[in-house]
């Protein structure tokens, strides 16, 4: 039994709520349960100095928590003057997961920047950025493509995260602070709508785990990722 | 005319929702307009070391923008590493506003992080923080009371804040970022509820001004944070 | 009575040297009693980028104080690798107050930076600060007439500051260190020889104070700031 | 065919030369190719202040990179200010790998720290980082066991690290820089001698990838884990 | 010849002035020629945590330059966040010199800090400032005396600094800024008053000197620090 | 009798191992005893942005420790995230020592970067550093010119460096830890194959000392030098 009461395979109330933030060119409230995640989607019309002449663009990260999105109070980064090896860590798997799905040479020399940043936070919070960094980065290519700035929308594929775990011996799915903490494995897992592979991290928190809960978990999320795409699509109105 | 349609001494629609947090013992989403700024109190049970055994508590605050809350994006502080200098007047500022009001010997050795983060901005960020940060504060008060961890709500007095501003030669209230740009003077009142002076900060934008321009705002501004006082009061279900 | 014996309208003895730095084109070490304040205009060939093309120029400055200008030394700046909000704030201001009375487009596109340091500090450094700092800018507009780099000095208008405060229930002007530190309210007002007002920064240090407060003061910060534009004139040995 | 000319499942020359550190408690030098990596264990007779009293010990791990280990030159972090997200990401995985495989209650309460220093780099230097720091941790353990520190050796699993890769559309065995610039999937797996799973981190590099590679990669994985375990034995002169 | 017109033994004119600043227990304005170094001694009522209940009390050095001291404007470090590695070297130095001639026992377990801010720099501004410091710790430890916290004053020599370099082929005494700027060679000596040798620092600006013109080098330093060390003797008013 | 039972004028076991990095252009393992430092001399094909068009090229250098190449552990500088002033001295030092014994304008408009990083520490790094880099950067040299990138090697003399120290009231050679722990006065000598100075630095320890001290420590600089000029013309194969 959960201590949520969910099911194995239960997500926890999913809601993605498009053009949240009036200057953004593409944005999305995300919200898995008690986790809020404000996402943003920022098109500056050129790239990195490196990338110039290139003919592609870019699409980078940044993750933020607000101090009191958590249970105490977390120090604040701006603060403490440096961002925390895992922020940096969630910021470049953000960066990554939507790289992996955009065509760079679809959109021209310009660089899009996204920001997550966790208004609340109840576990998750980097599979609920994801999920919601898609909607935000595709409601700015629709705002470009409105412009006609660019032709088609570059995506090549649709992407979504969602956390598992081993909670008391079995697979759990989008696991709350609670199961989170209590957890003895924690994985999180980047896949595309067809089922792809993004990115999976996997991670023994208390002792090695055989392979077969790795698969288990994977079961789930597939599920699950199935589920958050659904819900993408229908906050953009698209198929 | 103003760029908004509004009277010199009207205010935009403002909302204080108190409680938009489920985790900070106070908490409240203050809208001055397009100005949304998320204000928490996070109750600690120890003060600073220099203050050990005064049998006195402490409040600061601290301020922070989503990079995306503006019109064009701003870079992260966490990621550059150091607060602006702006933000490190504001959160002074909003320290201090809420000290004055506040009987230090009544809460405890205990420290009230407030934290205010502005989600979008469109002018007056730093008013609404105060004056959301005061209902945030109160809140945190009211739980402590309800734990039996204090007796009587230690304000002194209630306070809130408002800009004014001299665009197109008369003073105004309540500047919205257009307004803001545009404005010859800019200045900040944080007062009472009772017409008393806690901070007055003037500046000159563009060219001193007559003296009799400070004194025409003053009287807007006591007459914007009157109706303000009263919100807080309706926010917070208080006489 | 005051601690110093001065009378409410006194200065303390305030002296303006020009010149005092052999290399900064224009300089004046500024004497408000025990305050003593380095101030020095460097001017620049070149503006930051973002201003190429304007055809303006900018004033800029810096504000620092020596580790033992204080009664009880205080730690260096560059040794904890940050300055601190209030150094911020203050050369923030003196900036501003500068650029106040300053037409930008009659110096060229050079920048020019005031440095402001403070030898030893018995209260109102930043009052001493932006008097002594328009001296010493004035020098350095003197010297690029004399090299024929301007035409006419580019000051639209003449400023100093002065601090005032609300001690044992009398408005004072000119706050030592240990009247600041007493005070109930403190205020610093920025103004011009003509009687503008610049900038104004009004503080309750205890408790809100009655508007009728913040009105005495600034009638005393009247006064003083003509003694100081007087002060300024005779160091300049300008009309 | 790969540029190495190794066959698919074929681990590059392998060396772990224990002692190479004449003041550490345990040491290893390890090479996989032309990578190199020092690493040292040193142990802290204490731990930090929110474990004292808990009974338990901690480990932790730093890791750097010499500027010149790399093909072209990579700024020194310790230049820079700060450590990469990268760097973080590095050292956070081999202080978890290692804890997961010790019974934190088994050697005091005291603090390991281990030092991973890339000598030269030539693609999976954190694999063999990981490698090499099981032996240098397990030298601390014998070391302490000899001077009667503490009982039985508190390794609970034995543990290693590999990466694998889809290159050309096949599933390969421990990249080289070459294989891993070109590599469409990269993976590193930590795994137990015993099989068991204790951190899988797969990305995408172009394109989501079908599960099945995930499993293809994971059989290599274990099969070169195998065998890198027994080269960790046999370093150690353990069964 | 040199640009100054000065012998090449010949010092500049140089002036030791005691009790130059009002709150520091030990201070000094030492001017060698146009390098001007406002030297202080700040008294602190206990040590570092490493040194508590050693009986004996340490002497630390900060050093720093106003921006605009030099001929064009040097950037302020504390607005850059860090010290440069020049600026470390010579604090460094500067509190090895003064430990070298203080018996550390002599005074209790205290902290004694010295600041040596450069007001005017023309060369020469480490030797200034080692020369002006103990004149300031001297002055400190006189205080220390009259309060009778301390009994004798624990200086077990006299120290005192200049430069020396190899100016058109000729050893020459005291290099102002434009020697030093053409000099071949630089030397800056630390040495007691009976002649003992604290610190030498010799190099070669341009190529390397033969061994006879450090010797020259050195004979010069002696003749100038014996006079320095009269004009400590004449400021302090000791024989 | 030294610790180490060396005679006083006898070096430690040296070896200079070149192209011990398989990436840089020029390297060397230096080993001094048991300090052992790695010495890496890169190429870049541009200086910079101050020296473009001077026909001039540059050489720098950056100095680090292993943070367990220490008898007990160091932290890591880039964790710190600052380097110290030891470290900051000690690379200015190396890269100024190279730069005296080479023509700047005989590599073109190049920036050679040099790294020396300590890999275990017995005392007299630096010196160790000074006298592996030179080799390094000779390899470099070597490369450029088989690359026909330059003509001939701008090399102008052979440098190299040793310290020396006052032992029980003689001048050693060549201090190990031990001995530089207990030395009364410590120097490093960075000096040329024909016998000239590059560098000085002598520091009493303990107590100013007799400069007949400085003479003898000299004299057998001299000698380790000379020795270690030919260490290094063997281990380049030069005459």
């Amino acid at each position: 039994m959960r201590p949520s009461g969910r099911a194995a395979n239960e997500l926890r109330p999913v809601s993605l709520e498009v053009d949240c933030n009036r200057y953004a060119e593409g944005s999305c409230l995300a919200k898995f349960g008690h986790t809020h995640v404000i996402c943003t989607a920022s098109v500056e019309e050129s790239v990195p100095g490196w990338m110039k002449g290139s003919g592609r663009g870019w699409i980078t990260a940044e993750y933020g928590m607000l101090p009191r999105s958590t249970g105490s109070r977390t120090g604040r980064e701006a603060a403490r003057g440096k961002q925390s090896g895992r922020t940096q860590e969630i910021q470049r798997l953000i960066g990554r997961s939507l790289r992996s799905v955009v065509d760079l040479t679809g959109f021209g020399e310009r660089q899009i920047r996204i920001d997550c940043d966790v208004i609340q936070a109840d576990g998750g919070t980097r599979t609920a950025a994801i999920t919601g960094a898609y909607v935000a980065l595709y409601r700015a290519f629709q705002l470009m493509q409105e412009m006609k700035a660019i032709g088609a929308i570059p995506f090549t594929d649709q992407v979504a995260a969602i956390s598992c775990g081993i909670y008391q011996g079995s697979a759990v799915l989008d696991l709350d602070y609670d199961e989170d903490s209590a957890a003895e494995t924690d994985a999180n897992f980047v896949l595309t709508a067809s089922g792809k592979v993004v990115e999976v991290q996997a991670t023994a928190e208390e002792a090695p785990f055989p392979r077969a809960e790795l698969d288990a978990m994977m079961a789930l999320a597939e599920e699950g990722v199935g589920q958050l795409a659904q819900r993408q699509r229908e906050a953009l109105g698209v198929a």
